[in-house]
Order: C-alpha cells, then structure tokens, then sequence
C-alpha cells in the first residue's frame, strides 16, 4: 500500500493536467499562451534557434541544397514539431481516457516542390502535403484508439496550425 | 593569388546553388522533394523526433502544462522551423544579390489560446497569429534590405507552410 502524491498513467501527471484545465475553465484569460524563440544565423545555411534555457535546435540543409548538413534542415523541423505534438496528445488524451499506451511512433512525410525557394517561379514555397502515420501498441480496443485518434487530431496546436492559414508577420526592424 | 574551386559569399556556395537552380530549371521532376522524420513517444510528454543520423530533436512541455520541463515543447519549435528557415532564406538571397551579412537574428513569437488543446471548447487549437521580427548587420542599404527581406518572405518554405492552409493527413494505422 503506498501514498503518492500525484496520479499518473503513461507517466503523466493527471493532477498537474487537471489543474489546468480548471484552472483555463475558471479564467478565460489563463488559456492565452505566447511562446518565443529567438533565431540566430551561423554562417551558410547554418543557424541555431534558442527556447528558454534549452540546447539550440540547430539547423542547416544538405550538400545537395547548398549546405554544409550538419543538422536537419527547417522544413524537416516542422515535421518533428508535428510529430512531437501529436505524441502529446496521445499521451494526454490517452491517460485522461484511462488507455495504457506501451508504444506510440509516428511516421511524418511532406512533399515540396523547390521551384518557388529557388525563386524560379511565384508562388507556394511550401509543403503541398503532409501525412502522418501513426503506430500505437496499446491493450485498447480498436474502437477506443479510433475514438482517441479522433480527440487528438482535433485538439492538436501544431496541427491545427499547419492545416489553417495563420496569418504570419514578418517585419524587418533596426 | 589563390584559386579556389567554389564561389562563396557569407560563407554560401553559390555554385551549389546555382547548380540546384540550373538542374531544377532543366528537369521539372528535380523541384519534387520529400522530407520525413519519425517520432517515437518517451513517456509522460516527451518524445523523440528522428531525422535522417542526425541526433534527436527532444520534446516535452513546461510543468504548468503538465510536462516535465526538458526540452522545448511542439509549439516552440514549430517557432524554431520558421525562423531557422529564414535565416537560410536571408543567407541565399543576400548572397545571390552580393550582400555581405554580418548578423542577422530573428525574434519569433505566437499567441495560442489552450482552450481547444484541453478539449474544453472545440475549434482551433494552433497559434492564432505568428510574428518574426528580424534584426540584420550588413553593409547594404535600407533599400537593398528591402528588397531582401521581400524576396525572402515571398519564397520560405516554413513560412509558406503557415500562412496557407496545408492538406495534413493524420492516419492511424497498424
């Protein structure tokens, strides 16, 4: 018989998520959230982006792209930001519905067309698609992953944001 | 009198990109590229995002989000992406026009209200707007900045990404 102090299941702690959660419902102004990054280029196609107090995520692109491919380049980024999201939702969507997860792994793929990067014509520089595949070992039934798969897709910020137009303001400044 | 067997400026070889540039102008087919990373989840609210032998880019969330604080969350590095992404994009650019950088840094910020990421009211979950501010060192004129900093958002893969709404398929599988 022990006393913890916390409720967790796949590791997360309920309680903190809980809180939360209240916490948001009770104040409306406890959801607004900024999150920052701060961006310095290293030379080439290298630069390194600092959150918090964290190791930079540091980036290049391949030889074949003109870089010097020391680290995974920024559209690849965007991926593994998808990717990481996704699996915390899982985990937190998962433990609030009492699913024990044993494994979760996420395949990412996008296609771009480099024609407008390189600036040889206008138009979308971006991905044209994106796909996940998501692999999830867990005792739930079928029904219950669908049905969680379904809660996490609809409440995933980096998702959600990849998949609407967000407008985005870029201003030179001294 | 030396002779060196690439043309660089900033540091970029520029006869790699124009190589890109000139294959990608010849043959269609070489603008199609796809980009992949695979997650796995860590437990609680970490994961792992796997790209080609490059070591992991780690995920967690802050403790007031119910994480255990090791690592930049999703959200943030989805910041990361855009702004390692321009700061390739001002590094090309200015070197195809003959600009000299000294620095250049990129302060990224984005709103996100948590109230559809908690499942508390549906809708969109991602950042409500994004913002790049970009601070550049060089020798060339405001003008000339100008128009860099044009050419660069008219073509950025990330930034592209965000500001158009992306088809993302989110499949679970077996």
């Amino acid at each position: 018989m022990t006393s913890t102090a916390t409720t967790t299941l796949n590791d997360v702690d309920l309680d903190a998520v809980a809180a939360l959660a209240d916490a948001v419902t009770h104040n409306e102004a406890a959801g607004d959230t900024t999150w920052s990054a701060t961006v310095t280029w290293d030379g080439a196609f290298r630069s390194s982006a600092r959150i918090r107090d964290f190791a930079p995520i540091t980036s290049d692109e391949p030889t074949g792209l003109g870089g010097s491919n020391t680290a995974p380049n920024p559209v690849e980024q965007l991926l593994a930001a998808l990717g990481n999201c996704l699996a915390v939702g899982y985990a937190a969507n998962a433990s609030a519905r009492g699913i024990t997860l044993h494994d979760v792994r996420i395949d990412l793929r996008g296609d771009l067309d480099l024609h407008t990067f390189l600036g040889l014509r206008p138009g979308h520089a971006g991905f044209s698609t994106i796909q996940a595949q998501v692999h999830i070992v867990s005792d739930a039934t079928d029904e219950q992953l669908q049905e969680l798969h379904s809660a996490v897709t609809a409440t995933s910020p980096v998702g959600h944001t990849l998949a609407a137009a967000i407008p985005v303001t870029i201003e030179l400044t001294d």
